[in-house]
């Protein structure tokens, strides 16, 4: 049990470090100072986190552990330094990316079962955890969140976070609940982008309402 | 008394179905896929009532009933299905929706009494329930929120706010107090459209301080 | 000590109703109607307590008190009737800003250790009460937030911070941390804008993630 502790501290740090990483090429596609850049890859990786703990009525995740702010200056180093080698590295990147979406999404959906919300409110909450963090991310670039558009990557989040309430529903052993929701989110969100699975659109009017 | 608490509810699903139509055309109107326009309607319909539960500490309302989640996808249906015929039916969702703001007015100032604030707070909270959703739906379009720009908007909750403090401040009756707010909001925001009532414009300087 | 309390009442007063008017004139700058106006400005002055209060969970301070709504209107008052002189105050405004931000950052730092945080998360705190205003003023008003770009303003927050618990920590006078965090503050942001000191850009590569 400690062991799964740990590895999942790991992994979560990898997974802050991705999210980072993904917040800040962004911003220096933008031309923002250190700062700036430094800022918008923690909104990246906290701000899911955050916007279910304001939800659920607990202190936000990262005023308890500065881990997640050494790890957006990790990130925020990693890119300075090795800028030139970035997109040879995206298939990583996309890796890490994944794994923390996943273990995001068990995270946000763990905490809120924990406090005794329905199954439904979980699911949402596990969704939030992996996605506002990349809408904030584009917020405040001033772009349209590609959340919206993107490639199954909220419904792998709601179909991770259904996944993990079924498994405990049916008394499996947390361990198994917790890696099989998190493959379930990796593995719809790799083959969505692989195979280039799209949502339909929504047929509507382009009157503005 | 169990009858008119019951009205509320068809009236508040109904409030909750126009708001989230309003924020699903705009997502279509800017190529969101299913999944992207679902949630888009759902934060039009509930974001102002969660803003308001984040500031006077509860939780947010619709994570304790998924009544509104299931009026947000009847809406999505609604707009897939009915989409040739929705400007037709521009005259029915104003209706919808201007019942809908007059609704949630009265909730958020009610809710917001009933907790013990002071009478300038419940009118402020109430203001938000009614207009945050569609500022935060205009924020991820990434359009300047109409609500800045718009047709006593925004005022006719200030003003149904006021109305319903005093009322309650003469210890009216109750359902009296209710309903005479939720006219005042519906009848000024339906006599601002229909005469084009617009707030005078702020004369300011150009400088970008 | 209680004319201290005063003396900082006065400025907070002051510091408010400078933020106000940096958002209004924007607004008006964007041709927004009176109410759109006061609702920008109101946003930008209370903006970051709110977020601040919203993380460490107390009332939202604007909640407590009608004077930051009082400020919010001379604010528009002054900008209605002084707009054709307003330029050429500019340098007041920017005095009047920064004393704004000293104090805000204060009193977002004392407020955060006074509830036991970590002196870490203090210096957050009175960082985000300093800067999120305009970040969600720039948000609201469809612009990427100069917050991203501009002149040390937030890292004068964070020394600013970081001064502050240093100080605590040493068991000064807390009068004389106040001053000295404000001064701080002031003094960082001035020089920066007159030296026009930049942090520098971002190296990165402009691949999209």
């Amino acid at each position: 049990m400690r062991i799964a502790v740990e590895f999942v501290d790991i992994i979560e740090f990898l997974g802050t470090f991705a999210f980072a990483i993904s917040g800040i090429r962004l911003a220096s596609a933008k031309k923002f100072d250190l700062f700036g850049a430094f800022v918008i890859g923690f909104v990246t990786a906290i701000g899911g986190g955050t916007l279910r703990d304001l939800f659920i009525d607990v202190t936000p995740f990262w005023m308890e552990n500065p881990i997640y702010l050494w790890a957006t200056l990790m990130a925020l180093l990693f890119v300075s330094i090795f800028h030139h080698q970035l997109i040879r590295l995206n298939n990583t990147f996309f890796l890490f990316d994944s794994i923390g979406l996943g273990l995001f999404v068990v995270a946000g959906v763990e905490k809120t079962l924990s406090l005794g919300y329905a199954p439904w409110v979980a699911v949402i909450m596990g969704t939030i955890t992996g996605s506002v963090g990349g809408i904030l991310r584009d917020v405040l670039i001033n772009e349209i969140p590609l959340f919206f558009r993107k490639e199954i990557y909220a419904l792998a989040c709601v179909i991770g976070g259904i996944v993990f309430t079924l498994l405990q529903a049916a008394e499996t052993n947390r361990i198994v609940t917790e890696l099989t929701t998190a493959a379930t989110v990796i593995l719809i969100r790799t083959l969505a982008v692989r195979f280039q699975w799209h949502l339909p659109l929504l047929k509507g009017d382009t009157d503005r309402h």
